[in-house]
């Protein structure tokens, strides 16, 4: 569970890319630790949604390598008394407001430890009341990455971290990808005796992939994230059923 | 002043994510120097917008490493005899055409020095006459953050640089985010006795935080960047104003 | 041709950047090699658009260190039989599906050595039927950059790489950018005794740069490419011509 740190960090957050935050985020870090490596996870979730946030950080277990530093800024309670995470699960290490953004790492991990930041303790106070990303996440994902401070030193372990609900209960979108492609929470595993799908009022045959369908034709599909996805083959599914993020799927079975 | 470069390169542009252009650049900084680390502050300038890539180049101040180079191209003049400046100042060195994108950094500054680069003296040559960001900015900046050529190097100190109009004047709008918050160039120190914010004919009340306001409510208060911002709880304050960039904003008092 | 590896891997998709896509190829790329230095080239392809993609590797030949990997993930005929090819050409590596993608390097290449990468011989197998950038030229990718395999460890050498119809034929438009301005398909050395060209019914001046014109004129030049342009001076030429990819331009002799 405690991977040692190598010196990688990733950034999550509904910043987008047309304004400065991501590159004052990634000079924070560096202004902490001049070593990291910093990746882009993904800055596309979409403003202050943070069951988006927390499917993007389920779809990192096991993508990076042990020892990753996650850092998530999806953060609609900044500058409130919202506490700040760190967990160690799957082997990486997550850094975030305490809002449910870790919670498909959690209930997928084998086992994890949370702990409370205390950044007091460590030194830190937010100069800005809307920018803890900035002032508070990224050194200390920085100082974790680089081995200044151990998972354990930077705050008290907790027991009740926010959590979304599971997301296993009705099948439904939780990502438009920008193919249009529509990603549901159904696990592949979920999808036996199943042949088919309901969208809105489209049936939709469950298949193996993309050229089994012809050009223009709806397919369902286990995608790339392991979980049920919906797709018009050479089109945009989420055009061509009028569906988004949160409609729910309606699984046929024979 | 001159603090040593420590190979850290970022990046501002108006050429968006959408094309090759900022992949390019980074590619002829790795050819003049492998070694450098390139961070992308910000592309999502608005077109040749000089006085938007000035301010987040003002942004950028004392929130990277001391040494980092920083490379703008918001370039519409490219092509002409406009000059090209390499400028020492606040610990972080600034490579950009000579159009006022240093402005702000200067304008605050409490000291700097700033040069011509002397693009023949260092055997450079533009390849193209609409890409000098690739052909000339990324050499030189590479160079200089590797440590091949020292500041003093780069051209004869110049005392004349372009320089936009002091932002102090009146109140405006200088960068709508990604969320719809509208950031002003009013500085924090110049809100004492501040009660409120008037953009258009709506009246904003001056708050510390998001949460001192309702769902849906305009607020005003002083943002990450320590300037005043007016932004709308879990919403658009741009879109709700209808106000964007140049707007004009009216501080009330008792 | 076969420059030693450097570590720096490029990445061209049509992922776009809005979802998790980019971030979990360079996953995959990390924890194949944690050394690899990653950039991203573009992955504003249009979706499935592989001339597009051929045009930006084109545009990539000698603008990276030599030794660098390119990795292309224009893929829409993932998970058919369609082969992953390695290519050795213009001192760099190329690693993307067989489906005309390497077409622009190779039709300007001197030599270049074509080899299909035998996946299975390599250890490898794809977890997904949609994501072989992750599952398959990640990894390859990050093995060839980090020298634990040599380029003629990859697979067996072959001689019929899909390629595009050269696109020498009639000129057009091959990629429109984020300023507006229509990049097209002409050599700046098809250009002599060239005066101008005529795009729709509009007849465009072929000038030096856009200084050469009144603010708010149509312009025809050599951009940074080395292809003619078609640009409006502080204004969008795709919006006032109304063309876009694939558009035809006639070329005006006196």
């Amino acid at each position: 569970m405690f991977a040692r740190p190598t010196g990688c960090v990733t950034l999550l957050s509904d910043f987008g890319l047309s304004d400065p935050y991501v590159g004052l985020l990634k000079g924070a870090l560096l202004r902490a630790s001049p070593k990291v490596q910093v990746i882009d996870l993904c800055h596309g979730v979409p403003p202050h949604q943070v069951a988006a946030g927390a499917f993007v950080w389920g779809a990192a277990v096991a993508r990076f390598p042990a020892g990753t530093v996650h850092v998530g800024v999806v953060d609609p309670g900044v500058g409130t008394t919202r506490r700040l995470l760190a967990v160690a699960a799957e082997q990486c290490y997550w850094i975030g407001p305490d809002n449910g953004l870790v919670s498909r790492v959690l209930q997928t991990a084998g086992e994890a430890e949370v702990r409370a930041i205390d950044v007091e303790h460590l030194g830190l106070s937010a100069e800005s009341r809307t920018f803890h990303g900035r002032d508070l996440m990224a050194p200390v994902a920085a100082w974790l990455a680089s081995g200044r401070y151990g998972f354990t030193a930077l705050g008290p372990r907790i027991s009740d971290p926010a959590l979304l609900a599971p997301s296993a209960a009705t099948p439904h979108v939780l990502w438009v990808d920008h193919y249009g492609n529509l990603v549901s929470n159904v696990l592949a595993a979920a999808l036996d005796g199943v042949r088919g799908v309901v969208v809105g009022a489209q049936q939709v045959p469950l298949v193996g992939t993309y050229q089994d369908v012809a050009a223009g034709a709806l397919l369902a599909y286990v995608g790339s994230f392991g979980l049920l996805e919906i797709a018009q083959n050479q089109g945009s599914a989420a055009a061509t059923l009028g569906a988004g993020t949160g409609a729910t799927i309606r699984l046929l079975r024979p």
